[in-house]
């Protein structure tokens, strides 16, 4: 597996741009499309939200063939509250780009992000989409990362190439996020291309599987996204077998390639969280049970008294052991070795002699690592987060443009 | 009902006092003894937290016979993650004030708030413990309220009289919290007294119907804490009728009385939470379900962008019907309106066209009001909670003393 340049054009058979559409109030990218030159195989998660953008319902009846081409996106409007009038406009936005792509509305994904429960500024978005669409190209995928972020510092892209039966597959992807964050079946926007050949079905399979142990270990503000939505479209041009098994050889290959992209773009939403001045990376290791292992390791990093301490670098294993206490894991305290870095804080609940300099000195990287060794088993999770700064409260707090 | 004065000291029989002991760095009181001149009936709640102070292990099992007559608590250690040492601790505590009060130790309840993971400083707490046995009196009570404060701005008391057959009834108590606040059975330390007759059995019925509608409804921070408790004591001095059947008429009386002492104190405690500017109250009405209620207002008083929105005074209310989506409850986004104060917000599902200036007034209240109507029942819910400031962060970013 080697990382490549570029992202979701790096994948033989893809095209993206991002243009400004006047959407929001500063001069920033807005719109965003993402097209394949051939039919795709397509999978999603989205937001287990109650309350739902009307782009995510849109999405999931869409995806029931399991196919698609083309991705719209816009940024500075989530089209949440919204109701008939806002499943409406995400039908609009399909069918003008399947319009302007010479391909049915019913293969274009639609996401959204921004404020919720304004109605979408239709005439510009619909500008934005037909500028878009007109200036569509492989190196257009940068703008595409651009003009899906809102509050994000940075745009992330990634894209990573492995081998099948001696074929060159690549997959890469865009994701934004940064404020509302706590996915509970994707993330917040997440876009992903691959050439792969693989069935739906078993595409399916892997982008849950992928998202559950990226996207779904992220925390920023425990928030969980009316919007969240994590689709990948693969559109066999690498040539491979087509994969139709699960669990094979080629399967496990490309899932491996798809978790470390997803997780890739994980990290990189979680270290661009609102204020945050560091990522935050937390393992649980030796646990009896996968599933407490995930529940603590989320509970930790969505501790806002262990994120408080992590910024003011402040060695407080017993916020982390608390955190732990109330995830709902079933594990024995008294087991519990807790570990800052290379620093061991705690050894089986309680509290050990360290070196305070060294731990403050593990406090200051980026990422600050967190081991918590349950010595009860051999499963283990990794969640991801950041610190909680004034800036969280100064970004949150201001009324949003 | 009428609110009288002082807190537990205002029931017959009972007398308090607390003191220095020097286990802070700073002067403050740290050690409390609250004691009744007669044998009481005894109940409480505890934390849910898997990690638990020694202190609350040490009360369920002393509580294993529903009597007490003392409680000795102290702020500046938790006595949380110390193992061996810690019970050994707890235990000598209850002791040593059995003994100073000629009383069992098994009478004795525990109480301890603080740093998690550092042994007691058991010379010091022993040192308080004798001069707060030595100086009990009736109005020691507001001393034994300010020696269970840690991060906590002011004191919590208050005390009520009812009247039950002719025969007035007094319940008082005392509580403290500010930070790890997000309770789950009972909150961080609430002391409280009644002259009350009352059966055990009716008793911890009665506790856990108020904590339920009370501390469990409040949220600072949603880190549950590893100490949290409620206690109460009936020494029976008011001559009433033994309470002794499940909601008899005096029992309601009595519950009502407990529901409104528990209610103000946990409010006390949101509305002094870490940074806290405004107290924040969130009404679900017209619920199908009252768990389902209960579930979106503690979502919505715990969403830190709805915290930081209120002390920012943005009117964001979409963050509040998002924080409701991702409660856990079932309920129709479709149905739901929500008001901030006397403004309405949103209507069914969607946003309203309101009076911006008149929504920044209500935001500027103290307590904020926030109506949730799903109009899809009869059932209702309320919790309470603070906003999300600047000093939330530099509290909890520092190293605390």
């Amino acid at each position: 597996m080697k990382i490549i340049n570029g992202s979701v054009c790096a994948p033989r058979g893809f095209l993206a741009q991002g243009v400004e559409a006047g959407i929001k109030k500063i001069d920033k990218k807005e719109v965003a499309i993402i097209y394949s030159t051939e039919p795709c195989t397509a999978a999603g998660v989205f937001t287990s939200n109650k309350v739902r953008a009307a782009c995510i319902d849109y999405n999931k009846a869409c995806l029931a063939d399991s196919t698609a081409r083309a991705i719209v996106a816009n940024s500075g409007n989530a089209n949440a509250c919204t109701g008939e009038q806002g499943i409406k406009d995400s039908q609009r936005m399909a069918d003008l780009t399947g319009e302007l792509l010479g391909i049915e509305g019913s293969d274009v994904l639609v996401g959204s992000t921004g404020v919720i429960g304004v109605f979408m500024p239709m005439e510009k978005v619909e500008k934005g989409i037909r500028k878009a669409a007109a200036a569509l190209s492989r190196d257009g995928e940068h703008n595409a990362a651009q003009a899906i972020m809102t509050t994000d510092l940075t745009s992330k892209e990634l894209a990573i190439e492995i081998e099948i039966k001696g074929k060159p597959v690549r997959i890469g992807g865009i994701a934004k996020g940064s404020g509302m964050i706590h996915p509970n079946m994707a993330t917040m926007l997440a876009f992903i291309t691959t050439d792969a050949a693989i069935d739906s079905k078993c595409l399916q399979k892997m982008v849950k599987a992928a998202a559950d142990r990226s996207f779904n270990m992220i925390s920023v503000d425990r928030d969980t996204s009316t919007n969240d939505m994590l689709v990948v479209l693969a559109n066999a041009l690498a040539g491979n077998p087509l994969i139709d098994v699960e669990g094979s050889e080629d399967y496990l290959l490309l899932q491996e390639a798809l978790d470390f992209l997803c997780i890739s773009l994980a990290k990189m939403i979680a270290r661009d969280g609102e204020g945050a001045t560091r990522l935050i990376e937390v393992q649980v290791v030796n646990a009896a049970d996968y599933e407490e292992a995930r529940q603590i390791a989320r509970s930790i990093t969505a501790s806002n008294l262990t994120k408080a301490a992590v910024f003011g670098e402040d060695a407080n294993w017993g916020r982390i052991l608390a955190a732990a206490g109330y995830s709902g894991a079933d594990f024995d305290p008294g087991r519990v070795d807790i570990y800052l870095g290379q620093e061991k804080m705690a050894e089986n609940g309680m509290g050990l002699i360290f070196n305070e300099e060294r731990a403050r000195q593990e406090l200051k990287q980026d990422p600050v690592l967190i081991k918590v060794d349950l010595k009860s088993g051999k499963e283990q999770a990794t969640a991801w987060g950041c610190d909680l700064s004034y800036d969280y409260v100064r970004i949150n707090a201001a009324y949003r443009t």
